[in-house]
């Protein structure tokens, strides 16, 4: 297969920095698009990835799926994406399309394994698959997503991850006008949830630990926020959440929240915290709760998204940085030191 | 307000043994019926409660709370009974009644908190409740259940806690036919959901930690059993469960159930470990699923699924025992020897 050379930022080794380095991509096929990566968002995901802190990463590793440019090669059989289109992809580049849950248009649970953006097998070099973190990339159109020509494009990049990641439970858990909902954490995926949940008609509660977040969670767009270290203010929301969305990836008393809920309610996890979260039965048992997780969404809820998105005017809030600056801003990231979403501007790459 | 008084078995404090002792019932008010005990099934909340292993217990303490009787009196206003009928009465004898819960027929989840059979305050009395180990009962009728005629009496009483318990949960999750459901743990809780969703024609999973069960899993309908401790039965089934009905009130490692699931599957508590349960996120997050938990059913479920019983035939597998015998019963329960329900015989405590 032929392959062209780009320039892409990655790693060698978990305990390296990220440098620039080259890397290949395939000559597009029939049913693929060629993309220069405009924007790239940085998730934790790819911090975890860089330094193999969820093991099984294959290295050299080049991070990235939060991803936006513009189309500048189309393969011959692309029906829906011409050259000069915006484009964007998220976590997947592909999935075996073949099982219940691809079926289903839900190919972020494949059975077989989805292909994941980076670090996944690839099946078209027989390498592994790099991401976004680079001047371009190839993709099948069925995972390439348009993007609403009004949003501000860079502000746009975290939305194909932190957006689609808290949407896609919102959305499943029916949150909507009436129902009360509490988002568990202020960060990438937190400050989105908020977002996103207040754009659906939900009442909207934020719950922090950090006093510093509670005017911009209300700036966000909630309706009331719990400092979580404060009992009198949790004891007084006892029983009264239809969801939760949890959004932290520290350790924390997941006992605490659920005492939060209706009957029949559920805390849905979105971050993942590395130790198991110990779950009380009585946390369960006396109101049919439940205690679920869910992970980003599929192509269509994700386009579906990016079109809730347009149609509400709503992206994330970003700091837009260098592609030279990642070490630095992988330091902030682990401090929480970033509101709320670092975005790669990709012409940097280029200088 | 008049009382009368009759026998009981029942204890004071959490050391002591269950001995015989006077209780007073009050007399039916219009709304009320009374009811001669004939059978009391045997339940492990019963010896929780006894021996305050929950705390909050009140002394002295009277449990039993799966009653089948007849009716021996009516109030003025009672509609639904008459004296000689067969009447049954489960876990609770009264809620708010106006709550949204109670509204949508769900008491066992009243906001107030439900009346329990025995151990909540007795709002004729003044006093608490005492259960199902005397010689008679007087409960509203609306918390009263028919029963059906064409059933062995004994092993119904059980159906009044282990069969809603179980048949609530199967009925909340959509079990029935083209399911898979796992029923882990056999003992009062799991023999009644192998043979409630064997007959909602569901496919049927034992999962146990004992070669010794498995032969009469499937004598009670399992159309499979799996060995917990066998690694290669238990990766033979991951991914493949709809829905999972944990009976277990040991505490177990849930990660190994959770993983059996489908994406969207949920694995349900009724059984209630005394510790939490660790949960990974990696268990819920990348197929969706949920860890949740339920508790009986409310009045009309328990009707329903009594005449569910009647029209399949479905009753407990007991061992009768007499009233003097409950220390000796309380042992085995605690060693696991009873196949698979205690049930008194109420006629030994008039003796």
């Amino acid at each position: 297969m032929n392959t062209y050379t780009v320039k892409a930022f990655g790693t060698e080794a978990p305990e390296a920095a990220l440098k620039e380095m080259n890397i290949e991509r395939r000559e597009v096929t029939a049913t693929d698009v060629e993309i220069e990566i405009l924007y790239c968002g940085v998730c934790h995901s790819d911090l975890h990835t860089a330094r193999n802190e969820w093991h099984g990463t294959i290295y050299p590793n080049v991070p990235g799926h939060e991803i936006v440019g513009r189309i500048i090669k189309i393969g011959s059989g692309v029906t829906r994406f011409k050259a000069g289109d915006l484009a964007a992809v998220g976590c997947m580049v592909d999935s075996c399309r073949e099982c219940e849950s691809c079926k289903e248009g839900l190919e972020q649970y494949c059975e077989q394994g989805n292909t994941g953006t980076y670090n996944s097998p690839d099946k078209y070099l027989g390498t592994h698959t790099f991401g976004g973190y680079s001047q371009s990339v190839v993709v099948d159109e069925a995972f390439v997503l348009h993007v609403p020509e009004n949003l501000d494009l860079a502000a746009t990049a975290p939305l194909l991850c932190a957006g689609i990641t808290t949407y896609s439970p919102l959305r499943h858990w029916n949150v909507g006008p009436g129902k009360k909902v509490g988002i568990v954490g202020i960060g990438g995926l937190g400050h989105m949830g908020v977002k996103l949940a207040k754009a659906m008609g939900a009442h909207v509660v934020v719950i922090t630990t950090s006093t510093s977040k509670v005017e911009d969670a209300k700036r966000l767009g909630a309706d009331e926020v719990i400092l979580s270290t404060d009992e009198a203010q949790m004891n007084a929301h006892v029983g009264t959440f239809h969801f939760m969305l949890d959004c932290v990836s520290a350790q924390h008393d997941i006992n605490a929240y659920l005492r939060l809920l209706k009957r029949d309610g559920s805390l849905t996890l979105v971050g993942a915290p590395e130790h198991p979260l110990p779950v009380a039965p009585f946390s369960l048992i006396p109101a049919r709760k439940s205690f679920s997780g869910s992970m980003i969404g599929g192509i269509s809820e994700t386009q579906e998204m990016l079109d809730f998105c347009g149609k509400h005017n709503i992206t994330s809030d970003i700091e837009l940085i260098r592609m030279q600056d990642i070490n630095d801003a992988y330091e902030r990231l682990l401090k929480g030191d970033v509101k709320y979403r670092f975005v790669i501007d990709m012409a940097s790459l280029k200088a």
